[in-house]
C-alpha cells in the first residue's frame, strides 16, 4: 500500500445471529459500524460470501489494509478453528478463507472473547494498562487474557475460558461442557436465576422474587439493589465463586486489572463493588489487590479488538522487515 | 565487551540455606557450579557482599556479560522485592544491588520457582516447548509460567503462585499463606503427610503406614506404589486436587505442557501418570490435553533459568540497538 492513502482496518464479530463490522482508521477511530444477518448454512460457505461482499461494498479496495475476525469458539494462532458450536461448523480457517478473497490485505483471527479482551484494553475502559483480564458475563461466562497488549491464545485455544474451571463441588447438575461444578453454572446470567429459583425452594424467608415469573439474573439484581435479603445473598454467592476464578487468573498470570463484560455487567457499580470486595481476601500474598472495573466498549469490545489484531498483525511484519 | 573473547553468565539462585552459582557459556553449557551458605543478617548486606565476591572469584571480570539471580519470593519485573519471608528481608531490589557492584554487567531477577520454570524450557524436559507451566511440588506448592520462551512475572509477582488457589471450602486449617482451602495445603509434600495422617484417624482400614513414624510423603507415595489401598487414596485425593490447579492453568494460559519439578516429582513416572489422569477429565472443552512430564534439572533447574533471563535481556537489548 502506497504512503499518503489513508488505511482502513475492519473488525469482525461473528455472532449466533448477527455478524458485526467496523471500518477503523489507523488512529483507532470507529468511522463505520454495520452488520448483517448471520447465515452460517451450506457448511458455512454463503457466510463467508456475504462477509467478504459486505466488506468490499463498504470499504474502498485500495484502503483496505488489514481485518480481523473474531470467532465464537476456541481460535488456534495460526486461525484455525477445529470446531464452532453455536455455528454448527468444523474444521475451518477463517485466515485462509478471507486471504483467499482479498490477497492484498493481512488477515487475523481470534477467539470473540479474547478480541473483546484486546478491544477494552486498547479503546475502552482497560486503556493504559499493558495486561488485563477480562471477563464476560453473559449466558455463559467467558473472556480473555491480554499480556503486554497481546491476547494469549494458548496451545489448544482454551486460553481465557475461565468459565470451565470447577469450583464447586457440590454441584449436582452438568455444565453445558459436561463437566461439573464450572463457574459457567454458577456466576453466568443463567446461573444467578438457577440458584436464585434453587434459594426459593429452599429458603422459607421472604423475598419479591417469589412474585416473578421467569425469573432471570437482572430480576435478581434489581431485588438485591433494592434490598432484598434472599436475592442479595443469591448473588453474593454467584459472585463469590466468580472471585475465586479471578483470584485463580491472578495466581496465574496476576494481570493489573479485571474487566467485567457481557450482559450482566451492566448492573454497574453495585455489582462491580461486590466483585471487588468477594476477590480481596483470596488475594493472600499482596498487599496491593489487582483493581475490579466494568467494561466500557459493550458490544462493540469484539470489532474494535479484531481491528487492534489486524493493525499489529501489520506492525508486526514491518518490525520484521526492518 | 569486545568481540572475539568467549562471553559467561553466570546463573544465582538463593535459597533459604545455600546460594547456588553456575557459570554458563553463551551456547549454554553449564561450565562450573558452587554454593556459598546463606547468611541474610545485617539486613542482607553480608550476602550481597557474600555473593559478589564469590562471582568475582570464580568467573573474570572481563568475561562476565549478564546475571542473573532467582529469589524466594515475588519479584517485580523491574527486579524489586517487597518481602522475602524466608531470608527475613523486605523492601529490596537485587538488580540495583548487584549493578552497582557490576557496573559493566546486565542484571536481572525473578522469583526462583519461574526461574526454576525458564531454565526448564530453555534446557530441561520443557526444551521445544515455547509455552509451559511449571509446578514445583516441595515443602509447599509452587511454579512459574513461561509464554513464547519467557517468564510471565504479572503485576505484583503473584505470577506462578498456583499453591494459594483456594480449591477446597471443606478445609478446616489455614494455609501458611492465611487462606484456606489452597492447593499448597493438600499437593504439597507437607499437604500429602497431613492428608495420610488424616486418613488414617478416619479410616479403619489396613495400611502399612500404621507402622510408620513421622510419617513423610515419601512413606505415603512408597506405600502406595505397593498398592497401599489407603496410601493410594490418599495420594489420589492429593493429586487430583493439584489436577483441578493445573486444569486452571489451562483455562487461562493453556500451555502445550506441564513440568511437575520438586522433590515430591522424584515418585517418577508413577506420580506423572496420576497426575495426568486426574487432570485430563477437568479438560472438557478440547479434545488434545496438555502433556504432564517430569522436571529433568532437578535443583540446578534454578541457576540455568537465571543464566538464562541474562541472556535474554542481552538478547533484547541488542534487538532495541539494531
Amino acid at each position: 500500500m502506497e504512503d499518503g492513502i489513508l488505511k482502513h482496518y475492519v473488525g469482525i464479530d461473528v455472532g449466533g445471529t448477527n455478524v458485526k463490522f467496523g471500518m477503523f482508521s489507523s488512529e483507532g477511530e470507529l468511522e463505520k459500524k454495520w452488520a448483517i444477518k448471520t447465515d452460517s448454512g451450506d457448511e458455512g460457505r454463503r457466510m463467508w460470501r456475504q462477509i467478504s461482499d459486505s466488506v468490499r461494498k463498504n470499504v474502498s479496495a485500495n484502503r483496505l489494509a488489514g481485518i480481523g475476525i473474531g470467532i465464537p469458539g476456541p481460535v488456534l494462532e495460526n486461525g484455525f478453528v477445529e470446531v464452532c458450536v453455536n455455528l454448527g461448523l468444523h474444521n475451518f480457517n477463517p485466515v485462509a478463507i478471507l486471504r483467499e478473497n482479498f490477497p492484498a490485505v493481512r488477515v487475523s483471527a481470534a477467539n470473540d472473547a479474547n478480541m473483546a479482551a484486546l478491544g477494552e484494553q486498547w479503546k475502552g475502559s482497560g486503556r493504559g494498562f499493558k495486561t488485563l483480564g477480562m471477563i464476560t458475563l453473559g449466558t455463559g461466562v467467558g473472556g480473555g487474557i491480554i499480556l503486554d497488549g497481546k491476547i494469549v491464545y494458548g496451545a489448544n485455544g482454551l486460553s481465557g475460558e475461565f468459565g470451565h474451571i470447577q469450583f464447586n463441588p457440590d454441584e449436582t447438575e452438568n455444565c453445558t461442557c459436561g463437566g461439573r461444578g464450572c463457574i459457567n453454572q454458577i456466576a453466568s446470567a443463567t446461573g444467578i436465576a438457577r440458584y436464585a429459583k434453587k434459594m426459593l425452594r429452599n429458603d422459607p424467608g421472604n423475598s419479591a422474587l417469589r412474585a416473578v415469573k421467569n425469573l432471570n439474573a437482572k430480576d435478581v439484581i434489581d431485588a438485591a439493589k433494592r434490598g432484598d435479603v434472599l436475592a442479595e445473598s443469591t448473588l453474593r454467592f454467584c459472585m463469590d465463586y466468580l472471585a475465586k476464578g479471578i483470584a485463580a487468573i491472578s495466581y496465574v498470570v496476576d494481570p493489573e486489572v479485571f474487566v467485567i463484560g457481557g450482559g450482566v455487567s451492566n448492573a454497574g457499580d453495585y455489582l462491580i463493588r461486590m466483585i471487588q470486595k468477594c476477590y480481596d481476601p483470596y488475594i493472600t500474598l499482596s498487599k496491593k489487590k489487582a483493581k475490579v472495573i466494568k467494561a466500557s466498549l459493550g458490544n462493540d469490545a469484539g470489532i474494535f479488538g479484531a481491528a487492534r489484531l489486524a493493525m499489529q498483525e501489520e506492525e508486526e511484519d514491518e518490525g520484521r522487515e526492518h
